[in-house]
């Protein structure tokens, strides 16, 4: 049965993401390797972030305040206010940059866009979700734009609901298998897994926890378009 | 003509929330005032948020961002790190306060849910504002939630797109002029204002810049019930 909705992941599916958050963890690592030599900093950012997830979400508001309670609590409170003005500012800096997308992202969107709805369908925060659509260029293409604070089985069907799709004719596209595929083909949905070349240890999951059917790996996204004819 | 819709707003409508910005500024003010004796702390914290909205959007993370950013430049970076732990533990605990309704909310909800249909449409940080809608018991009575980054004649006009409102069938109560009567009004539909104890500088409209009619002032949104029976 044809497809006539796709959805589309944002963050390491259309654009770089990950991408900026390991280059300022590195940057975050190098500062704090002056005060600490031995610890494991990034699991202890990690462990941070993971127990902030439920009362801060997804974003890089999140990351930066994040990173200064890991400064703050690893140091002993020995961090210099010069420092931690440093990782403020890399929080600013990350919201600057500009959006950059993968390789074959744009020629792919254009194509699809002719004969299917395209959904843009992200997790994060929605200020700077927003303000990276509207940098990409891209709005246009898009019939619509949901913004999730999680990606599960309850807020899929949400927008379902909203939009009155039937799962049957919708097929979702993105780097996380557990955002993105488990639980769209869960709800009879197909999906279609682009791997990025970094994934966030919390979007991993168990290959027996996998669908058996229902979903496809491509290795680029400029794959899709051959994909969606063969459906 | 009768009222179909009704839209709500959230912060200082339905639960209060400026009031748990104003006792942090208050803190604020007196832990930076050990430091500067003479400063206008207060208005260059709102000069600092003012100048980071675009980064940064609205909601308790961006805020706190704010408060550690004004903490630094004020204070010639010679506040210490232990203030800013506690700076940092205030934003935690204004995301984890209990949602605390407005008087009479929870009985005009009830009652208005029986023959309207009921939309929460709020700005500010998405995962805090479901976090309160959530922890307020009131989810089931709305038909839908619509987290905006801003509230304008094109935001509003998208909500009523995506479910299909037309504006004559709608109602929208909030306690910003800004926000929530004026773009309203001008796309056709009709809102109630219930102004709240205190109102952020940047939500003011000027008299003469609001509308003519299509919208009306309440003190309380008990009377709400009574407005739409008129109607």
């Amino acid at each position: 049965m044809p497809v006539r909705v796709v959805g589309f992941d944002g963050d390491d599916t259309l654009w770089h993401s990950e991408t900026r958050f390991h280059v300022t963890q590195g940057q975050f690592r190098e500062l704090l390797q002056r005060y600490v030599r031995d610890a494991d900093i990034d699991a202890l950012l990690a462990a941070t972030e993971m127990k902030n997830l439920s009362l801060y979400g997804y974003g890089v508001k999140s990351f930066t305040l994040s990173m200064l309670e890991t400064a703050i609590e690893l140091t002993g409170r020995r961090i210099s206010t010069d420092d931690l003005a440093v990782i403020l500012g890399w929080g600013k800096g990350m919201l600057m940059e500009p959006t950059e997308l993968l390789d074959g992202v744009e020629e792919t969107l254009r194509t699809l866009s002719h004969d299917h709805d395209l959904l843009l369908i992200t997790k994060g925060d929605l200020f700077d979700q927003e303000s990276k659509l509207a940098r990409s260029g891209l709005g246009d293409l898009f019939l619509g734009v949901e913004i999730l604070s999680e990606k599960n089985v309850d807020s899929y069907r949400g927008v379902f609901k909203r939009r009155g799709i039937k799962p049957e004719d919708f097929l979702m596209v993105g780097n996380s298998l557990r955002s993105d595929i488990v639980p769209v083909v869960e709800l009879g949905g197909r999906a279609v897994h682009v791997p990025y070349q970094v994934t966030w240890q919390h979007e991993h999951v168990p290959d027996d926890q996998l669908p058996k059917q229902g979903w496809r790996r491509i290795s680029s996204i400029a794959e899709l378009t051959a994909v969606l004819d063969e459906i």
